[in-house]
């Protein structure tokens, strides 16, 4: 079927060489791999220098690859294929917490925190309250929620990242929500950050006059009985990049204003100095089923 | 433009974040990337798990990849990207020589030969007799032409791959045709041989029922003044595989039986014993314009 190979023939002759697949879904992925692959070689019609370049480039990003980094998901990430995969995985009906990406700096064994705790093991940024409820899509509030943060500081870097600096488990929690479903806890303002540069995907971003930056967010995983648990971001209004997320994350449904607060009721409530800032974000689950 | 990502709006963004790349080919290679990629992801709708395969069979591919092995180049080459690049590259008039891959065996500094030599300098196989002519594609012979040939033994192995076990630039050699732009040379009948798959793409080949083997073949580069040189293999006819090379380099054109020759005359000329084996393969440069 192979016997006599030109351009007419290639992608059916590959097509033919996956014919006997045991896995149908392997067999359909490396069949649309195959045809798209060869449009995009078609359409663009590299030299063998331009198809050198691509290898090299490839076997880089492989190679930047260890147990803390790994540059293929950050390719996949500035591509918008992360993101891609995640709406394709997360289609919501209106009103349901939209979902973006988990990126690379969840954890699992994230701690167990009293409603109202400070996630700011240290540091001397500004300081807010973060408060909301979790609902179900129809508004009943859901008690005994459970809500997963973690965010960067206001220097852009989470407790992972500088192990030396920062205490562990800073800027996480797990939170549960009370009686009328709602969580509130004192951190930081993060600040926004670049993902990092220094290997073949940041040469990528320079050759193309891209910056490395995300905005300022805080993660969240939102997960009640009977919902579908729901992995996004609330990202910080007026945050650098909140047009040009270099992985493409921002959905405007995300974004939240931290209000400043002149209230000293609250503030004794809340643990925190008045005037304060306040962000809220309620996360609204979509029932399964 | 990124603010609010969803399915209808990624790939636009994606695109959109590369309108300032300074390269406008390179612009153009990250635009069709994207749009193809996209559209493969669109077509397939990966699972979150098939997504995480993807990257960490990638991240496999690269991380196999060292100074003497290029598991992405095999990558390519059992999706016939390298044979469709190779087909693009090199369109030739009906009448001139095809082209196929180069493969990882080539050397650069192979050693220059007298017409006649043997290049087997070790190992007791089948012998056999090359000749050709090398033409201008109108017909004219061209002397003072160079054919750089290399290949396997009768175990499918080449020199490099056994530097312990087999002579230095065994079974290579540059030749310069006389004349009447023939050249002629002795060796021994190659093996077809399995491309490396003790890795990720052996792994794939492997869940897709695919062998990993290629059909025996000769390389050979032909270069002349005035013409564009061509790389190309002579692929033995009744070879196992010539209907179903892994990489898809076969091209009937460039099948050619090993002759069985009973002349004594033509033997004593060639200094091989009585009968032998003798392949005719020509090789039809384009003349450069």
């Amino acid at each position: 079927m192979s016997t006599d190979f030109s351009e007419d023939t290639a992608t059916d002759a590959v097509l033919d060489s996956f014919a006997d697949t045991p896995d149908e879904r392997l067999k359909t992925m490396l069949g649309a791999l195959t045809r798209h692959l060869h449009g995009f070689i078609r359409e663009i019609e590299p030299t063998q220098s331009e198809w050198e370049s691509g290898i090299e480039f490839l076997t880089a990003v492989g190679q930047m690859c260890d147990d803390v980094r790994q540059e293929f998901i950050l390719l996949s990430d500035v591509l918008g294929v992360s993101m891609l995969v995640d709406a394709i995985n997360n289609r919501k009906p209106a009103g349901a917490t939209e979902s973006t990406v988990l990126g690379p700096f969840h954890m699992v064994d994230s701690p167990q925190r009293e409603l109202g705790e400070d996630i700011a093991l240290a540091g001397d940024a500004e300081r807010c309250v973060v408060r909301g409820h979790v609902r179900s899509l129809d508004g009943t509030a859901l008690a005994g929620a459970v809500v997963d943060v973690w965010q960067a500081d206001d220097a852009g870097f989470y407790d992972v990242q500088q192990p030396q600096a920062l205490p562990e488990k800073n800027l996480r929690g797990l939170f549960t929500t009370d009686a009328d479903g709602s969580f509130w806890f004192r951190s930081i303002v993060p600040r926004h950050y670049p993902i990092p540069d220094d290997g073949p995907v940041g040469k990528l971003l320079s050759a193309t006059k891209r910056h490395p930056n995300r905005p300022a967010h805080i993660h969240f995983i939102g997960g009640a009985a009977g919902h579908s648990p729901i992995t996004t971001h609330l990202f910080i209004e007026g945050s650098p990049y909140l047009e040009d997320d270099t992985v493409f994350g921002v959905k405007k449904s995300l974004v939240r204003a931290v209000q400043r607060i002149d209230d000293p009721d609250l503030a004794v409530r809340y643990n925190v100095e008045n005037p304060f800032g306040l962000i809220e974000f309620d996360v609204v689950l979509n029932p399964t089923s």
